[in-house]
């Protein structure tokens, strides 16, 4: 309790999400409990090495309740990093849909979600931590590794997916960087269907190689 | 003198370039002080309200001192702020080759400088800073819009070249941070011809829309 987290500077208490607003406070104070615990043991054994039962075990609480909040790991690690979007949520998504549509899908979804200020904001300064801490880095770096380019690798299922997938990174991510943090001109002003538009196809064809138009 | 720049972590003294190793020490100490005076002015006023006579004013020297040792204001700002490539001078060559090739030339330049492990480094230092503050970051906009983007944008001489610049630099930043920030794999390891060969023909249709192989 009370120790150094890496990515301890959320700007506000974790959001609560699909709850009533009036929960009560012991539910409350459970809840936050697990949060705060998963963020020590994420900060101290990185993402790959913690599990949801070491996070039961560090609040005192039994895992079956641990479970009962967070639907996995990564939720349980988005809501400790108080991140303004779920990567792994996105892909799931994106991959749901029609093949060929995948990337126009998540780069909508990055738009849409980071073009809300506060979001875009949220997202520069976990990026600004993860460069200035090589253990923020390698766990953010398990955290889209395990959770969001291997799981488009196994769809995708080409003997060369986790490389498409990690070279697909280096745009969505130099997107994020250049509009939210760098706010780079005219890009930062486009409105978000041209940067989906443009965008978009890009990411399919480091997926996919589909043709762009 | 002694005054707080925002690009005040350089890792070491700025680099001399092109120049003798048994410089005599006034001459180092002129240059030392241009580069000083730089970096403050910079920090002041941001990139595009600072000038090569308004850095001389600050250093006490003439304007044509300033000239004999730094060839343009861009030289000047790379050196204050220790960077370990000169982006305006990677696009000045890109463009001087055949044009079908600019996007691969691009990534070879900034592949070759920065899988320098320290090179490598400084750059995340210096992304971290300005994705840290807000200052730091519109310095850096107004560099790599001004000496990289309107560059190309010129010499492209699409109407739509500004925004195909920016988002060129979207898929650019992208590879620098997953590269040599957050080391995504397989992307960290892959060799750089692999590298090369996969982003540059993107970078390529980023600018000039041509066919992807």
């Amino acid at each position: 309790m009370g120790r150094e987290t890496v990515f301890d500077d959320a700007p506000q208490p974790p959001r609560r999400r699909g709850r009533p607003a009036k929960a009560n406070s012991l539910a409350d104070n459970t809840r936050s409990s697990i949060v705060t615990a998963a963020a020590e043991e994420f900060s101290r054994d990185g993402y790959d090495a913690t599990s949801m039962r070491g996070i039961a075990r560090a609040a005192s609480v039994d895992p079956a309740l641990v479970r009962h909040y967070f639907s996995d790991k990564a939720d349980l690690f988005s809501e400790a990093i108080a991140a303004p979007m779920r990567p792994d949520v996105m892909v799931t998504h994106a991959l749901a849909g029609p093949r060929d549509e995948i990337g126009v899908n998540i780069v909508r979804y990055i738009v849409e979600t980071l073009d809300n200020p506060a979001a875009g904001a949220r997202i520069i300064r976990l990026l600004h931590t993860a460069l200035g801490q090589e253990f923020a880095a390698s766990m953010l770096r398990e955290f889209m590794m395990r959770e969001v380019l291997k799981r488009i690798a196994r769809e995708l299922g080409e003997k060369d997916s986790e490389a498409r997938a990690s070279f697909a990174a280096t745009q969505l991510i130099g997107l994020v960087v250049a509009r939210y943090g760098l706010k780079i001109e005219p890009l930062a002003s486009a409105s978000p269907d041209e940067v989906i538009n443009h965008i978009g196809p890009i990411v399919q064809w480091h997926l996919m190689g589909s043709p762009l138009p």
